[in-house]
């Protein structure tokens, strides 16, 4: 079993009037913070506010970029340009690392949000444009990727800090894919069974497929998810699980 | 006659498929360049444009963040409160920060935009709360202000470096404002004039308003405006006017 | 006692992802709705699903156009000049019109949003720009006006046809302006109370300020706030006094 | 020979502070005019500008909905689930027909823009999604469809009035698709080969394709372009040879 893990959650997905998610619970929870950038959600206000609470609990900072998309909220592709893609992210990790140094922080890790990560997974050339842009504003900027996917190949590839992620509630398909949502099984909702799952991946340092199978991996980071009360029981039901296996819970170091 | 001084203009204005400007021929003629930041105008590829070629020019570069009015090209009053506003700046300020840094090069300055501009140069509290932003952003960043005006003060009082700014094509009243742009003489479009005036202003170290009467002030930067064939020819007059009379262009140096 | 009166309410001011208010509770109390129209609230699926409900409960639907600042959802004075301000307004009626089409129903009234309603309450002009607009567009639109304010004015001055407006919920000054919500009972909470007052003004036909001073007006519809549980309760606690006392709850005719 | 045809053009493509096109020039050419309903271009001022010019000189208003993508200009491919679709398509149609109706006229077609068009050229399903929203706003609405594409098959499945619509200065594939505007000869660039091929396919009802081909279509309409100074003169010079063929150019019926 690794001695220790992340635990990340995307925040800071308010915007304007309109509230989205319990940030206050989850930075109770993770070790890591994905914030929205403004493109897919959130503003200067809704940025600043999970800055300065991120950096008041120790929670490591990421910027997490998205298709400049609010009605959408970033989960509509886009056929954007490579070019584009990287531009778009060098300003939304701008934008996060300006936010977070007037917090009295700064921008750890970055993670690509929605359709532009399910784009990133499957496509080696489009994460590369990304993370490539990312690299350039910040060379130390530690890549969080969907463990397996084109997202770990591209930012490997570019000699990139990296965080592989796997998900919590989430079941896998034979070939490290996500389960479609829309399938029975897909999005697990007990606590226990999480945990369970997790712990054995842990333990196996591999993903546990449905079949059974397992696909060695690195493990920096599990991903929970913040919305709705069920979803905050799950992550506080799984941090408690591991930290009485044993495992230590504290923000990944990003190794290349 | 003062050794030096920087001449500035608004660059980076185009927004998609939409062409503001001529950045090419006025980046050929300035010593320092003010980068929309995308909430006016220029988006993250019109930024990452403008950064290139300032980077490849080696002139100044500076973030010029404006009201989210892409419409009102940022030229309208928006009566937002502090707070946002500061956060705003901040914000814009990060992303022209991660675009210059991808594009190899920093961002020195910061200027505010059309409507933004105009009320920090009549509110002190409201100039405050724009540079506090971003100077918790970077405690070194030269904060240009119109000489004379609540925005130097405002500047001053935070003990930042700051570069102080006066017109070439623009007539002043006798309390430092300029002349409204609908009175007649109120905008200058003559080249041999305006560079008169303008060496006489650096000879005496002050604004010379429309009686003859003088403001003195410290003067770092001309302002140049960009829009039109004209206006490059009046930007270029100037410039060789000030060569002529010995006056060397240079970037400002953002003293206190 | 006047037979008749209409309860309003504001709603689709969802947007994308994001939630905001109790639009199926409201529109079984409300006789009529003023839908946002995607400039600070809403969008098109926002608007489609609010349009549809509306028209499956027989509620008047109103087109309720704002700035143009999703952000600042709206409450945040703009300065544009009238011209564009007519245009904004014409085009938002045309797309709720549209909408309201597309789901079998039609735009009855016309209620303005936010600073946009605060500033034309207080200045004749804008008002007439923004109602001019609207009747161009269709003349024989219902404007929903702040009972007394310039927006009566204006409307009454273009022949419109109009609807005469009082708060339920918040207290009036000696001029008929509402009392500063940051001062104490400035907001009725107490259904029983809201009640009281409603039917002593309908009773009266006039405003009853904080000082017990009457200002008569014409009375067409009551306007009720959605955020909350509280402010859906206190709207149910209305319609019953309202129906128990004898008044008849109707759309308004939207006589001259 | 047919007796008479349509020429159509995009207009009203200017936002903001920004200009495009050159639509005075074009309003004196064409006798259908596709003007931007503010998602990929055009705002409230620049329609009303552009419908009140349309009206001045007769020519006939169509709305002109592409995606909400400013930035893209709605030439990039944005995947939207086909309700939305639809519900974007009605509410740009009905703040077109709000502001022709403000400026005293009314919106009489409806033609897809961009990368939404190209997506109905393509897709039935797609096609009837946008068109059967544009009906449910407005059952006598004229769909101008690329003659031959899905859109045809999907307009003429719904029942609607049409207008068939063909290229001036683009070459066909055997399929009647577009040839991509990278390969040489995508594009005609000359005014006299243009006018002889859109004679010829006047004469022989059908597109004529590169390897010399017949697709015989209704045409009802021809597409120029109207950016920069040679599309204009090149949609001058197609006008003038048709009236010399004895072509009359005049609105489409809109026959179904």
């Amino acid at each position: 079993m690794q001695a220790s893990v992340d635990l990340n959650a995307d925040m800071g997905e308010s915007f304007g009037p309109w509230r989205m998610g319990d940030d206050a619970a989850l930075l109770g929870i993770v070790t890591s913070a994905n914030i929205a950038c403004g493109f897919h959600a959130g503003d200067p206000d809704v940025m600043a506010g999970a800055m300065a609470e991120a950096v008041a609990k120790g929670v490591g900072i990421g910027a997490h970029p998205g298709f400049a998309d609010l009605q959408g909220f970033g989960r509509r592709r886009i056929d954007m340009d490579r070019r584009s893609l990287g531009h778009a992210v060098a300003y939304q990790l701008g934008a996060a690392r300006g936010m977070a140094q007037a917090a009295g922080g700064q921008v750890r890790h970055l993670k690509l949000h929605g359709a532009l990560a399910n784009m990133a997974s499957e496509d080696e050339g489009l994460a590369r444009a990304c993370y490539e842009a990312a690299l350039a504003v910040d060379p130390e900027i530690i890549v969080m990727v969907l463990a397996g996917t084109a997202q770990e190949v591209a930012a490997r590839d570019l000699g990139a800090r990296i965080a592989c992620e796997i998900f919590a509630d989430r079941a896998y398909e034979d070939d490290g894919r996500l389960v479609d949502r829309r399938k029975p099984g897909a999005v697990i909702h007990d606590g226990a069974l999480a945990a369970n799952r997790i712990l054995k991946m842990l333990e196996d340092g591999a993903i546990i497929v449905e079949s059974g199978k397992r696909l060695p991996t690195r493990i920096d980071t599990i991903c929970l998810h913040g919305d709705g009360a069920e979803a905050v029981k799950l992550a506080r039901d799984l941090r408690a699980a591991l930290e009485g296996a044993g495992v230590r819970l504290e923000v990944f170091a990003g190794d290349r």
